[in-house]
């Protein structure tokens, strides 16, 4: 750029997601995208949130519009503490940071922690937008190496060596992004003893808790260790992301820093949908709704695992996902998900490759589908369309490799 | 901290902010406060918003609710666009990034541009805000010298040789927050020719702009040097800040790295909050609303100009303000203005002593007074009590100065 502007080096860090790239791709009419993270917009609390606007704006409009504190609005704080303290964690209002999405806890968790060069751990695979969020601290990333019950234990005890001075392990016990799986008890256990052995501090990620199929998941690691553990849970995939809101619980050692993050980066987040959520919320709406979330959900996820059994050739590898939105399909030998996409979307489907969820050596073989986004039916559709373009693939690297 | 956490170099520049830290003071019962920078929430459309939540919610309640555009919704930043060309500017819709509050605007700006130890240019003296959403950037403030028009262009070309590959200097040219002065026309062109001159690019904020009380300021900066400056607006003061709305423009060659940073830092400012706000404007709303807070804010200012010339002793020192929301007044020789503030304080009066607005040597008589938040009689009153703590003290130290 030849110009008056000289970047930050940091400038280098920044890059388009490959997911923004790729949506603009698929979102073409007459594309069944598997691709985005869109919760279903049938589970949106249309009603309740209209009311609720309406109940803020005759109860206190004038503190809904105006200025807040940088804590986040004191009655919503309480709910979170108290909702995770009914989960097993032991937390206070205090310690609650009220934040525009998680995405912005992300954030503000790097600012404050993460110096040029220091290493940060991730999981293998790990969610983009937090390799996104991370990046432009200019940490050094460290993938642990992870099977289907997470980051496995041997790993985070050699970041002792393989990391020293890592800043922090991020994981996302629950149905994660994008592999879609959810950390054991006897794993998490083994997770923690392994970070307090390393002494490197977890950052535990939760948008998709509330999502589980059959049984809660385990209790959380910041139930386990507190003082080592920064907590980031959201609003987004329970009532609505459009609204922005999720939260930052951290140790009582920590909490003033991000404050101070929080309040020179958006001052607060809009007083008005706190506001909003806490009158849908407080009288425990969720307790109903989520249920319809579930159920949806679940519906969904068995009518891919059924798509998937009929029309993916042999060789690809997936298991059903016990909640959350996705599932994480390894192709067949010979599949390289990027090169493929193309022809996918001109086919009519549409996913994302796994690739964009690796700090290093990706495994390319691998997509992420969203079973959330469209109804059962679009996603038999769009399965049998993807199976099509895999066979397709495999048939034409059959032929070029026959002389 | 003796603890398993190790705190990023930068967390040093976090501190709490004073005036947060005043405010905590000030919010007592029984105190008038004179320090925040509230808006008046007289001033906030509450029939509108509640309209428009309705209107939002019945016409587009799914898309309002979910995961939207990083750059922001586009009928909306067409509207900043369309605005910003009828007062002068050139800009193209795709320029305009929506931003949670302005204040965001200033941590992307700085994300993207400032490295720790590159030289940043603010004046003299300049917005709080500004200073806690760039130092944690760890740039090397540099104080330009300015006048009440505003930065001085010699001090501005002096950058050139005083801070070599200054990222920017940082202006806020109509009714600046705290001096509220507003720059003329000459100044204007002054500043642009110098900056051009030593090769500074501006950051031009402009949250004050439509609060003028007998003539619009002069055009924008970023008019005059559209490729050299980048622009933040805010619809804080001319709706509600409880919304957190505000918005950059960058030239084409910056847009895009804001934009990932934007992306970065929360995926998007609420769309929900997007549209109702696009919804209540869109009909040319402002042009009737602003006039109302433009007279109710004239009516304030007048009060505290005639307060303060009846209660201020001998040697104090200001001039009314054109327009915005702030007296920038300089106390007699002898006060210190920080020092002071609990006595003020415990005599039911507040101010933000004007020491927290130096990036170097504060000038300790200052300080800012908001004019907007109280009612002219309340103003009377806490200027009287205002006055009454400097003349005690002026008493008391002539006391202590007599053996």
């Amino acid at each position: 750029m030849n110009s008056i502007w000289t970047l930050a080096r940091r400038a280098d860090r920044l890059n388009p997601s490959i997911i923004r790239e790729i949506l603009k791709v698929t979102e073409q009419p007459g594309v069944l995208s598997l691709a985005g993270g869109l919760p279903s917009a049938e589970t949106f609390p249309i009603e309740a949130m209209r009311e609720a606007c309406a109940q803020v704006l005759t109860d206190t409009p004038k503190e809904a519009l105006q200025y807040a504190a940088s804590e986040g609005y004191g009655p919503l704080r309480e709910w979170v503490a108290a909702t995770l303290n009914a989960q097993g964690q032991q937390v206070n209002a205090a310690q609650v940071l009220i934040t525009t999405g998680s995405q912005q806890g992300l954030d503000l968790v790097a600012k404050v922690l993460v110096d040029a060069g220091a290493p940060v751990a991730v999981e293998t695979p790990t969610y983009l937008g937090a390799l996104q969020a991370f990046a432009p601290f200019e940490p050094i990333f460290a993938s642990v190496a992870s099977d289907h019950e997470g980051p496995l234990p041997g790993a985070i005890e050699a970041l002792r060596h393989d990391a020293p001075g890592c800043r922090f392990l991020y994981v996302l016990p629950n149905f994660q992004n994008p592999s879609g799986r959810v950390m054991p008890e006897a794993r998490r256990q083994a997770v923690v003893a392994a970070a307090q052995a390393a002494r490197v501090p977890l950052v535990e990620d939760n948008p998709y808790g509330d999502l589980w199929f059959d049984a809660p998941p385990a209790r959380p690691l910041a139930a386990r260790w507190a003082e080592g553990t920064v907590y980031l849970g959201s609003f987004s995939k329970v009532l609505a992301p459009g609204l922005r809101l999720g939260y930052v619980v951290a140790p009582p050692a920590l909490h003033p820093k991000l404050l101070q993050a929080k309040q020179a980066a958006d001052l607060h987040t809009p007083g008005f949908n706190q506001r909003v959520v806490h009158q849908v919320i407080k009288d425990g709406f969720l307790d109903q709704h989520i249920p319809t979330i579930r159920a949806r959900y679940r519906a969904q996820r068995d009518a891919m695992a059924a798509a998937l059994t009929e029309h993916l050739p042999a060789g690809s590898e997936w298991s059903a996902p016990q909640g959350g939105m996705f599932f994480w399909v390894r192709l067949p030998a010979g599949c390289h998900a990027m090169a493929m996409l193309d022809s996918a979307v001109k086919a009519g489907v549409a996913y994302v490759p796994g690739e964009a969820f690796y700090a290093h050596a990706p495994d390319r073989r691998t997509i992420r589908l969203s079973f959330v986004t469209l109804g059962p039916e679009e996603i038999r559709q769009a399965v049998a369309l993807l199976g099509g373009v895999i066979r397709r693939h495999l048939n034409e690297e059959l032929q070029e490799d026959t002389p």
